[in-house]
This record gives C-alpha cells, structure tokens and sequence, in this order.
C-alpha cells in the first residue's frame, strides 16, 4: 500500500526481533528500522510500548503493535496478499498457534536461562531443551518446513532462535546436531530463504555478545 | 452445525477451562463436559493434551485443540455466526491478543503465586498485582466492557479468574475493590450473563478449595 509508514524499533540479537524482519521480509513490507538502546531507553520505545517497555514494537501508520506473536498475526492480517502465514482452515490454524506458544514458552524462554545457569541446574535444563526440541522434530516430521511444502507462520516464529543455538550449544557443551538432526536440517533450509538470512545475525556475533552479558553479568 | 460432537476436558476450579465454558456459551455450541481427575489423569486427557497434560482440551470431532486462548481463538472462527470474540479490523484484533496475553501473564500467573506467598514476598506480589490491575482498569477506561458496548474477547479472557478474587484478597489480607472499584463494576456487569454466571464457580467454593490445597502443602 502506498504512503504507508512501517517502523521497528529493534535490537539485533533479539530473536523477537527477527521473527517480525522476517514476517515483514517475506510479505515484502518496506520499513525502517530503528535499533533501540536497551538500557537507556528512548522516550519514544517508553511511548510506543508503555506496559512491557521492550523491542521489538511495529509501529505501522502511528499505531504501536507489540509482542512478537500478535505483531506475526498483525502483519498477516494487513498484508495478506503475499506468503499467507497461518493456514486457512480453523483446526490447522488453532495447532500452529499452540506450537507457537510452545515455540515461545519451551524453545525460547528455555534458551534464556539455559545459557546462563551452571553445573547440574544446567544439565537438567538442557536435558529438558533437548526433549522440547525432540518434540517439535516431530511435529516437524519429514516435511520441509512445519508449514509443510511451504514456509509459513511456525517456521518464523521458530528460526530466529537457531541464530543462538551455536551460543547454547557452546556454554552448554553439547551438540543439537547430534540430539536433533532434523531440526538443524530444516534450519539450513529456511537460512536459503533471504527474508531469513538477511534477517539472522551470524552466530559468531549472537556468541561475542553472550559472552560480553556473561561478563557483565560476573556469571 | 448438526452432528458435531463438541467435548471439553475440564475443571471446575480452572479459569483457563472457565474461559472455554463462557465463549461456547456465547456462540449457543451445545457440548459435553467431561470433568477431570488432575492426579490421576486419563488416558483421554493424555491422548488429547501429550505436550502439557492439562486441561481444557477442546474436542472437537474427534480432533483436540489445546491452551485456552488457542482455544478461545478456534471458537471464534470455527462458529463465527453468533458473538463475534474478535474485532474484525487487524489492529483493533492485536490490541485484544495485547491484552488477552498481558491477562494470562499478569493476572492468572500472579494469581498463582499470590495465594501461596507469604509475608514480604506476598506484599511485593500484591502490589505488582494491584498496579497490574490498575493498567487494565485504564484500558476499560468508562467502558461497559472491554470489547466496547459488546462483551468480547478480552472480556471472555479476563472474567474467569475474578472468580478467585475473593481467595486472593483473603489470603492477601487487601480489597480489590478499593484498588480497582471499575474492575468490580464490570465483573459484575459481567456475570449478569448467563454465559458467565453458569460458568463460574461461587467464590466460597473456589476459597474452600484453595484452603484445602494449601493445607494439602503444608503452606
């Protein structure tokens, strides 16, 4: 749509973030992108999400949009002409919203504390990670993408995070590889998507910038 | 529709299973109810729910739909004639996720862990819970009810859980009333529907059951 305005406020390692560059990539939105400081945040981030205070936020025509989820299903909903999402039927949309939501509270928030805790707390964490992800291997089944023949609204919501598996994998010492063939498969596969290249950040960077919170952090 | 078979694994103490009952009364959906053994659980239940083994599971024709606002979501669309959940313009749509979601992670989960707190801890719980309120009561803002002149799906997300307020105040020794009298205003506006009143436990029971559970923990 013409004369439109199309604003993310951003910060690049976050794979919230991502989930929305990659949803606007493949619908082909233009927008610009403001990476935000997280510490001192900008009057206009406290403005635009006044409740949660956190990127990524879609600001589209004025409108505030946030959390990452509901910004996905705002961007299919408004511009449903390329590369739909969700899938039509009310069944198979009501199973991609629930591995969404499991995408978000197991392979997400898992990969917040697993990277940041230690010793047996660390093994009981990974061991219940790599379950998660076993579970989603068989969602996955021998398909392409969750989406099936096509990349769809499970597979953005789920890539970004893999920019952070060489992190995980390296503070915690083991190999998704190895416990889950299948999923790193299918990521390679979605990484020859260039809404999903241009969008991730190389692991090395997501792994220096671990590394210097780590520090910070005296963990 | 004829000849569909519509069954809810539930709970009567449950919100997320309430919020189940109140939206398929609203779209008039005749269904049996199927109540739960949480300790012992069937093998219904984890057939219907493997990931999260909980309830409510809707069934619906044999095939199961989990997470009640998943389940809210698949109401709306797969019975879209009466009571219309969810606006119909996008952004007005992601407002109600916005909150629907702010309500599960700040209202049901900190209703969790207030009833059980104790002392300092709880004092702090209830304070966030109180200013978490209070943001909602600023969304309702003169409003009969969060979806505008229409009962909708924030209300739908919301109402369920203020059938343990009462729990909540005993156990936290504070009025939700004083903090938030809007918010009772429209609970009771609330439960002069049908839908809702046939739906929700009396607070007695729910404070009765959570006396037996925290004794039941020794809490």
């Amino acid at each position: 749509m013409a004369g439109e305005e199309v604003v993310l406020l951003d910060f690049w390692s976050s794979s919230y973030a991502m989930r929305v560059k990659v949803a606007l990539a493949e619908k082909g939105v233009e927008y610009v992108c403001q990476p935000q400081n997280l510490v001192n945040k900008s009057s206009l981030l406290l403005e635009m999400n006044p409740v949660h205070k956190k990127i990524p936020v879609l600001i589209h025509n004025g409108k505030p949009i946030c959390e990452s989820l509901v910004i996905l299903e705002y961007i299919d909903k408004a511009w449903p002409e390329l590369c739909p999402l969700l899938p039509k039927d009310p069944y198979q949309r009501s199973q991609a919203r629930f591995w969404a939501d499991f995408i978000d509270k197991k392979i997400y928030d898992g990969a917040k504390v697993l990277w940041k805790a230690k010793g047996e707390e660390q093994e009981k964490i990974k061991k219940e990670y790599i379950e998660n992800l076993k579970i989603l291997e068989g969602v996955l089944k021998n398909e392409k993408f969750f989406g099936g023949d096509t990349f769809g609204y499970i597979d953005v919501a789920f890539i970004p995070i893999t920019s952070w598996f060489y992190t995980l994998e390296t503070f915690g010492n083991f190999s998704i590889e190895a416990n889950c063939p299948k999923i790193v498969a299918w990521a390679k596969r979605c990484k020859e998507r260039h809404s999903v290249s241009n969008s991730l950040p190389d692991s090395d960077e997501v792994y220096n910038f671990a590394l210097d919170i780590k520090k910070a952090l005296g963990l």
